[in-house]
């Protein structure tokens, strides 16, 4: 079994109406071991610099995360992104990215991390995610992306999405990538370029599944207090995806399909609920379990005979 | 039982990247009460002038609505909105409103509008909703409104929701009006007030329901083509206050509630299949109950055991 993901391992430098942090462990690839490692061994593939501490290493490590494949630069920094979000948190402007160990980063994925049934690819160079992916046994291979590699790489990024099983994207992202404002036909723009499973992240409003046999919707968890929308998504994705990984032989069951956008959605809440992984990294499962049976509550509804007039 | 529902009927000039319309039917009235003469019979208080057509009040009269209250104003105009809709339909822009009839509209119900067990308050002036209201022996009052009332009359409006039961509010209205960028937060602010349930209605994403004791979301029906989202909000409002008129008995009943929501998503789910009224006006039962079982099978899932790794 297993996943493995690249992606970043980030500082990140983050305010929110509610309070700030001026260096705090972040990064796509973090985010989602920290959610997948609930279901499987995550292996996380990606280059930190001579600044990156023990104590995130130790964090990375939660459930058992395998750091073999986190490739120390000499000499290099860590990536690091400072941004902030604006008053109800939907919009957020970048201050700074520096790349450091990330501009001249050149996977090379160990034989157990090969090896693994599922990979994901969070947002990266699409150019970086391809050799990845082309290194990779994997049977079931997802797929991150952002509205900087639609626009500065995009031949790159549908070369990659072709050799992709399923795509997680922004429902913005997946309207600029297709250039179809119809989230549907957006999906089906997808699927005829290759991968079986599209999921759009809609933010607040949750999360939908397309398949050539399914829709699926599952709203966002309902929270009183949001803190740090940063990781979400990627929370989400390691969810997502790591349920997938632990039920490897049923990855195109629309009930399994439908239970990962669950745990998805779940680990994302917690995420968001304080800054970085802080809440994550402490998370137990008996939490998450009681807030999948939460979703699953206040999605239902029965239908009842009624006789509509005519 | 039946439904009253004041507020506009109008001719709507629309232009969406699917084509136009010079002049058709619409009005918050109108798209409410052809979505609730599903359910219950449905009678119509606003004011005409003197270019309403027949054609137009027999569309209105769909299964059954009273117009019984549409008030002929001699020498006036009846209500013009102009508005054309962006790239993905989710930004609008009104190019002209012409209140013609309504600029001096003082409603007078006749008895059996008063006696309907059931008041809708579509969005108009909040002075005018409070005259309706104080009329009204409605044992259930929902209301609408809109940015510009927030703006220009808040303090009318916080008197008009505090006299009702059920505010039913775009996402950016509940913001704006409670201040409150967190959806249960602003709801618990609207209930503070008096309403005991809030309806967010969230366009392409659906809609949430909160009360003390209830939070249940939603998706909107998928649909691969939207041509005209104008009306949409009235005919889910048409669709859940209609239901809810019909059940009036089980009205703080959760599993109610949840049914009304369905209805009203599935109906306008219809609305925006076709410009104005056209599609909803030839909609048969059957296509709305089939509509309500799909979203019953695109929302569900069910948890499996599964063990966390800890």
């Amino acid at each position: 079994m297993a996943v493995t993901v690249v992606g970043s391992i980030a500082y990140d430098r983050v305010k929110t109406p509610f309070g700030e942090r001026e260096r705090m462990l972040g990064g796509a690839a973090v985010h989602f071991a920290l959610a997948a490692s609930f279901f499987d061994e995550v292996r996380v593939v990606g280059p930190v610099g001579d600044d990156f501490g023990e104590a995130e290493l130790a964090i990375l490590r939660t459930r058992g995360t395998s750091t073999d494949d986190v490739e120390h630069v000499s000499g290099g920094r860590t990536f690091f992104w400072h941004g902030e979000y604006g008053w109800d948190l939907n919009s957020r402007e970048t201050h700074d990215t520096q790349l450091g160990v990330f501009e001249h980063f050149e996977p090379k994925l160990s034989e157990p991390s090969r090896a693994a049934d599922v990979l994901f690819l969070a947002n990266i160079q699409p150019d970086i995610q391809r050799q990845v992916r082309e290194q990779s046994g994997a049977r079931f291979v997802a797929l991150d992306s952002m509205n900087l590699w639609i626009e500065i790489a995009r031949d790159s990024l549908m070369k990659t999405i072709s050799q992709v099983d399923c795509v997680i994207l922004n429902d913005a992202e997946l309207r600029q990538l297709t250039e179809k404002p119809n989230l549907v036909q957006a999906a089906r723009a997808l699927m005829a370029m290759g991968p079986s499973v599209v999921v759009a992240k809609q933010g607040e409003y949750g999360a939908a599944l397309i398949t050539a046999e399914e829709f699926f919707a599952l709203p966002a968890y309902p929270l009183e207090t949001v803190v740090d929308p940063t990781g979400a998504g990627d929370t989400f994705a390691g969810g997502f995806v790591g349920y997938l990984a632990r039920h490897a032989d049923d990855l195109h069951d629309g009930a399994t399909l439908r239970r990962a956008m669950a745990y998805g959605t779940a680990l994302a809440s917690f995420n968001v609920e304080e800054f970085g992984t802080e809440r994550v990294a402490r998370l137990q499962a008996d939490e998450v379990s009681a807030r999948v049976a939460d979703l699953q509550r206040i999605t239902h509804f029965e239908d009842a005979p009624i006789e509509l007039r005519a």
